[in-house]
């Protein structure tokens, strides 16, 4: 498997070329995290459902960035690191040193087919339009150093005619993607006018200042060449193609620019249309070194050579970013969301109100983490690696693709049979041996509310897994407020899914303990229902409902020595496949003698497992360490055709579910 | 104590560049090595007869470069570092990525004063006689990452006006230091012309082949502005000076050129002259690239701003290069000369002839080890470090300023009496605590003849060390051949020495076992004499002579449990300081059973101390391991009067000795 190498892909238009990159190739990414955040990846990540390999890697380390190459096959690269503005002797270390320890690291390992990003800077004062002939003649230390690095790829194909180089002369890129989850990250570039605008327009800053109205432009103010970030990015594909088909090396530069000029105040009174309100700004004089009137590029031979040409308007681009900044209002980075680890393996993301706190984990959309008061409340594991031990009980994981058991994985739908692999002996627990809760999430997608922050997970279980039919894609969303997580699934099978019809049934296993005492008993607690389903020894549903008595669950009871491990059915009559748009239902409230602490469990699900953590023993836990509460769809719903319409998904249903974890204290 | 730092100081031009810099400052010299030799700065060393610390850097070594730094203190960088010919990729990162790196470590110690060596290959095809005004344009890519360089240094400057930064664009540099010890070293240049006309001279190549006489000048081959590389070294100096003095930052470049033009036949025929002989030399095509009829430095500037002019001719270059070449015809890389360790505390020189080798360090100029037929048959440490343990017995050491004991430190010279620094109880022993034993010498300057190859070491022993007087430069020559050590030594008052006369007498200590037994009991020994002198308990001497009979050494005997430590005296009637005219006395002959190696020992000295080894216990060696021969002036010679005349050195004599370590085998 060969893959395309991006470096400087978590910054803007790196961002975005990875996103475009994806549907065609496999990339991996390596970036300083200097000035970007790997968001931008893991947001690219749950836009393409497609897993990109992550290094935070200095270009000048030659040795790390030597084991990226040695771990994967690169085929070829597109650099885009590089700082913009900087003391002088950054700029040439990050740029110019940057991309000498690149290539040297290529060189060494065979790979010599480079697009790089290079920019309209250096140009310099160029008369407009500017085609590739133009004199080379930069005036700033960014442009400067963007044309010793043209110069070095130049050289090099001149000494090795086997290198194939491209050099992208970036014009103004701006907007974002349609999305909105990847952008301009807002504290990188304090300079440019709409980035500028749409910080006026959300209120983080008073007004947009204009340097100079003194041009000889229609309305004096300079004109530049602005093209939206995702025709840039086309731009990138194309010249990737363009080397790709070469049958010869090559050294080439190509323009990437919309080819129309704009004025700054066109600008603002486009952005002032779209935004549909006027923004105060004021004209200020020039600042030292503003002196260019027009920088329009000629785009004749990125459009004959590599069929590329802008296709965005301006208009459009200033819609994505207010589309962008209005969802990301701080860019990435946000003060109550933390991200640790390793950025593939060991990510977990805590939000914290105050006396409360959740944290999920990337690892099975694990819940890791609940404190009240600095109280933890949920069986876990200190490290993200434990979750991977055959001993655990599932703790906080995500369950799927279908929950508890299968009687030697039988399941069916529309009548015909099928079998999932086993992985209790000779039956299937909680969606068999590679579930979801042993599997990496994309995302999260992180959105700051007034009152809340949510996490959203995305989960692509493709067709096959487990012996479950069909490309299932999973959307999770962690909602954390002052006193509750509330977890909503989304899933569906994906537009382009084989199979048009499987089976769903998804939960969350979190264990809870309202004291840090050593098991559960003297919880108080009590059940929406004393009806439960009947189960045999191996813990397979008979298909009857019965009513528990022993203690009578529907009653306020304190737990004693009471071995619980059954589904209880809140509604006998459930109907359709998404039941997030139904009342919320409490099926749980438990209290303690040695707490204030209360938890109540919501949900719109027509059943759940309740669990009293009977037989754990792992990692820092003995026998009935915490209990479970799991809302779902009927156990057994798979196996019995009876009870299959609450599981059976169809190509273009959605299906959904809710659960509220609530504590007041 | 404040440095300057000359990166790149073991090139050609860094060499010479050190040299003229040691007269004025204290100097610290980083060089990669990568295409030079660390000899170049011990040649420099011997003679500037001044120790110059040196680092194996390559710039791109932030730590290590930082760490030089950190351990210095650095006021100015002269910076020489840099390829010429190689892959582009290798230029960049050695050229610019290394000054990129340099300058960073710079900044982060607050230095902000650097002298660049830049080059006339930043002008290109510039029309000639080229100012500095003329227009950056290199064709190659050296030129192109010196003009990299160049503009790198102007940004800095523009950024911090705190930044004194000075270009140097040096046109082509011939010629040598004028004592043949520094050159150009010719691996490394293969196309410049007058280095090849040396080697046509001296037949290491076969002739000169001219690329192109085509051109519009007057014979029809390029003209070219040649200057002395003493005159361009004088020139970084002028430079450096210039930037000392400005009182504000500054960003410049100054031409270094004689500002004269010559062509590649006007050379030849030069070359012919001074070399006295006709050379052969073919005219063949232009090479690819070759296309500049003329580049000459328009020289105003640095004549006006540095009161810099060039003074040296072309023929003095040509004179001089023969010189070194002649003295060097490899260079300085030889095939049987090694030099290993880290440059300056552990350097070992290791000469091999079939059957015999020989290793002197420059540590105390110490004798390390001797093998005859692979068999060792000196007493030595493996590890240089070991010859500062205390109980070092003066293994294979250099012994001075004055060798013996002196009473409670007491010498005269003429009739006024000194006491020196007293090491042993209460006496001195082999000049005192910081004898030439314990000292780092100069060198070595490798000679290589047809029958042997020496090694010569300089080293000054200031006036007041170890209480002798007077500044005392000492050479020391060890010449290795196939069969013998031959050791020369010679001294004098160096010129500006504050004392006009002092005393020496200096000695070679090494221990001989001629096979590798515990002890030397069983070696067959003859001395040339039995007259020996007699002395006390504490071993003074006594001042009288006599006759040692048990056994009478003068007659060969096998060597029992006899305890001999005592000056034998070979010359009743000994004169003069300098003794190396005199013919070479055999004063002793060794055997042993158990080899076929004959030992003999000879010398133009008057005396010699003949030691069995006793009481000697220290690493690797109880008592009896090896006995000493070293012949020297009598034994009190600086004590008694009577005497004094032996080691009584005035300004402007040259005491000397002679040596010889021989073996048959």
């Amino acid at each position: 498997m060969s893959y395309i190498l991006v470096t400087g892909g978590a910054g803007y238009v790196g961002s975005h070329v990875v996103l475009e990159l994806s549907a065609k190739y496999n990339v991996v990414v390596v970036d300083s995290l200097v000035n970007s955040s790997y968001d931008a990846v893991s947001h690219v990540e749950f836009l393409a459902k497609k897993k990109i390999p992550f290094f935070k890697v200095d270009l000048n380390d030659a040795d790390a960035l030597s084991e990226v190459f040695d771990q994967y096959q690169i085929s070829s690269v597109i650099h885009l690191a590089g700082l913009k503005e900087d003391s002088p002797l950054d700029l040439y270390e990050n740029n110019v040193s940057g991309t000498i320890s690149l290539l040297k690291v290529m060189t060494s390992h065979n790979v010599k087919t480079i697009v790089f990003s290079s920019s309209a800077a250096v140009y310099g004062d160029a008369t407009t339009p500017i085609s590739e002939e133009s004199l080379v003649a930069p005036t700033t230390a960014d442009g400067k150093t963007k044309a010793v690095v043209e110069d070095i790829l130049h050289d090099l194909y001149l000494n090795d005619p086997q290198w194939k180089a491209a050099a992208l002369r970036v014009f103004n890129p701006v907007g974002a993607d349609p999305s909105g989850l990847i952008g301009e990250d807002p504290l990188g570039v304090p300079n440019h006018v709409l980035p500028i605008l749409a910080q006026v327009y959300i209120g983080t800053r008073d007004k947009l200042s204009i340097f100079g109205n003194d041009y000889s432009t229609h309305d004096g103010t300079p004109i530049r060449d602005y093209v939206h970030v995702t025709d840039v990015a086309k731009g990138y594909l194309a010249a990737l193609a363009y080397l790709h088909k070469a049958d010869h090396g090559l050294y080439r530069e190509w323009n990437l620019g919309s080819g129309k000029g704009t004025t700054v105040l066109d600008i603002y009174h486009l952005f002032s249309k779209v935004a549909g309100k006027d923004l105060p700004y004021e004209v200020v004089p020039r600042r030292s070194g503003d002196h260019v009137t027009s920088l329009i590029a000629n785009t004749e031979r990125a459009t004959k050579e590599l069929g590329w040409t802008a296709q965005l308007s301006i208009e459009q681009a200033i819609k994505d970013l207010l589309n962008w900044t209005t969802k990301n209002p701080s860019g990435y980075h946000v003060d109550n969301y933390f991200s640790n680890g390793d950025y593939e393996a060991n990510r977990i993301h805590t939000v914290k109100y105050p006396g409360f706190q959740a944290s999920v984990a990337n690892y099975g959309g694990t819940v890791v983490d609940i404190q009240v008061n600095g109280i933890p409340v949920l069986c876990n594991y200190k490290d993200l690696q434990d979750y991977k031990l055959p001993t655990n009980p599932f703790f906080g994981a995500t369950v799927g693709r279908v929950s508890e058991r299968l009687p030697e994985g039988h399941f069916q739908i529309n009548g015909k049979q099928f079998v999932a692999d086993v992985n209790e002996g000779p039956n299937t627990l909680h969606g068999g041996p590679k579930g979801f809760n042993r599997q990496y999430f994309f995302g999260p997608i992180a959105t700051h509310g007034a009152e809340n922050t949510s996490l959203k997970f995305a989960y692509l279980d493709k067709d096959g897994n487990n012996g479950f039919p069909g490309d299932l894609l999973t959307i999770i969303t962690y909602t954390i407020s002052s006193n509750a997580l509330e977890i909503e699934y989304e899933a569906s099978l994906t537009p382009d899914s084989k199979e048009d019809v499987t089976v769903v049934s998804l939960t969350n296993h979190s264990y809870f303990h309202l004291t840090p005492d050593k098991n559960i008993n003297d919880t108080r607690l009590l059940l929406a229902t004393n009806r439960y389903m009947d189960c045999d020894a191996a813990k397979l549903t008979t298909g009857t409902l019965n009513n528990w008595t022993d203690p009578d669950v529907s009653k306020p009871f304190t737990l004693g020595d009471h071995v619980l491990d059954y589904c209880f059915v809140v509604d006998e009559h459930p109907t359709g496949i998404d039941t997030r748009s139904l009342p919320l239902k409490k099926i749980l409230q438990a209290t303690h003698p040695r707490t204030s602490t209360k938890f109540n469990v919501f949900t719109t699900e027509p059943s759940f497992e309740f669990f009293t953590g009977d037989g754990i023993e792992t990692k820092g836990y003995g026998s009935r360490p915490g209990f479970s509460v799991s809302p779902f769809r009927y156990t057994g719903a798979a196996y019995f055709e009876k009870w299959s319409n609450q599981v059976t998904l169809r190509k273009g249903e959605v299906y959904g579910s809710r659960i509220v974890y609530a504590f007041d204290f």
